[in-house]
């Protein structure tokens, strides 16, 4: 916790973090501007209504075995307590694919777009887990009309602690951001660098 | 037979059709620029040599339940036959998902660009199925790499006799080329309007 | 809860029941002689933990998008509490099939009986969610090895809340328990009639 | 084709075996008491036609990505040719499982039971691909109402030129068959052994 407040503060970056347990949510609370529920809990519906209540920016990881209408109920949990910042999260389903670690569904992005109001985020890193093809993806996803996406970074990906396949290094990951900039402006949309949720938020 | 002739001698179009028997396909030889082996037909071995031999170019479409490595393991049954004007086409793959027809695999498109040096063509039209998911879908596709695209069109997709469902009117199907195009130019390709397998075919 | 023990004193029966959240555990440990963790919580691990800490026995669902090495993983979550009375359910996975609710995967049954000592239960109802074919499968789950069966039951069936569909009346439940003793009899095993978990327990 | 017919003839066993090509169907029709189609060639419906034209019968096994209607939409290829001699046969198809090789889908079977006349067999072999699984698999395909079972055996398994893992030796064979046999009994069916296709055949 306190290291996760001592990276905000020397960064002045948002901190969004993923909490598993209702009894965790206020404490996560003091040093988080965003929850993240992962796919595993999306329908741990007593997580769902706690994260709610805070009226923080929740990113809802979608089940890798859930249905797109299963992830639209769920994030009515969420809502039902008053808290509209929620942003849907497309990571992959599991199915006999296993040439990539899950199977991304990026139609089903489009289709949330036309289904609800949320923004819609895509997560190529654990979807693929695999480096070379995070850039392909994370363009195809900006194309399909994602919101957001939640691509893994580090430092020295070969040193990571978990899910070291998948992270980009600082450099490609700066040569992703600036194919996305100008696939953006021949989609006729503009990229809002780093700043993700900036119309979310504690204030918003 | 007389009807594909009559229609590539009046439009100057290529001629790209299905074949399912072995026995057809030195008929449809007579007529056709193209074959297409259809997703239920990818590990119809005995098919798959008998378009290989003919030295015309195939559109070769993964299975439903196929995985990435059985596409190019059918593929090597033309390639054997010293056909290799081989495209490889991914039109979705059957998961629980039901929200669309079948889940379109785009992260395998790019799988594909590293592993072969083959073509690959995506088909959203049969994968998603809803007409309206057509156009983003086709330019992730595109954005994820793929070399060609198959749209299903029609003049009045509501009286089609196959397929309604998922075909473009004229008018959508010119905004979504304009749309690829412009998609195209920032991601530094160009775009072969009508002429996807021009660098295949008899004569190459 | 009142209902619940109220129908535990009246009848002598044992209660099994699931338990949703971390904070409900110690209520629900007053009424109940077993808990049950349900599919969509398998890998909910504050929820496992907290039911580990009870000693009562637990039903842990398999998730219907969990693998088996999954399922005994979050066994290991009760079992790392000291609780040994572990029962894994298999109720069916989520796969392309819809001709059924969901795929019970019986083969399973027989990898769990030969991976952990834990005892394995098989939930047709749920599985398969079609009345006339509770029957057949759950004849199948004991012949492929299962310890225990979990069969929906209700007097009036197309009156019940929930899960109409697949609740067998009592005459039919009642032919279902004689076929299962002369099955039984026939793989030389013995059936305990109505006392699933009668080796286990508050007192075990 | 020689040796097929040599090992009919020194055994008095019938023949069936796979056809893959509807030109191979006539020679094959020379030594095969009954046609195996193949789950890749489910769909193959000018094999289906072909083999329907032979009056023999026909084990049709499901395709791995195939669902029961179309199973059943398969059978009319051969049912349309005058031949109602077909058997469909369930051999597990492809899922995010894959503890095993495939998932056994057993409650279809009974669904097929209600929904056809034909008979239904069941392949454990190639559907788990373990051989210490094959009996307990067995023994609950014929509990869920299965009418034939077709096993890999091998005089030496580990010297098998394929599916080594999977084909019992002939002491694990018999013992099968003995289970088999008391848990008919239990059912009140009786086995015959070794003549699954008794009823069927050329003179039938």
């Amino acid at each position: 916790m306190e290291l996760l407040a001592e990276a905000r503060a020397r960064t002045g970056l948002p901190v969004l973090t993923e909490v598993v347990h209702p009894g965790h949510v206020a404490r996560v609370y003091e040093v988080a501007d965003a929850f993240q529920i992962g796919a595993r809990n999306m329908q741990n519906f007593a997580l769902l209504s706690e994260v709610g209540r805070t009226g923080l920016p929740v990113v809802l990881k979608r089940g890798f075995g859930a249905t797109v209408d299963e992830l639209l109920a769920a994030s009515e949990y969420i809502l039902a307590e008053g808290n509209d910042q929620v942003v849907l999260c497309e990571r992959g389903i599991r199915t006999f694919e296993r040439a990539t670690r899950f199977t991304l569904d990026l139609p089903v992005v489009a289709l949330l777009k036309q289904r609800t109001h949320l923004p819609v985020m895509v997560d190529p890193s654990h979807a693929v887990g695999i480096r070379t093809l995070i850039e392909p993806v994370a363009l195809a996803a900006a194309a399909v009309g994602a919101d957001a996406l939640l691509i893994d970074v580090h430092v020295r990906p070969e040193e990571a602690l978990c899910d070291a396949d998948q992270a980009l290094p600082p450099n490609e990951f700066g040569r992703l951001m600036n194919r996305l900039e100008t696939l953006a402006m021949g989609l006729g949309r503009t990229l809002a660098v780093g700043r993700p949720l900036e119309h979310l938020g504690r204030g918003a």
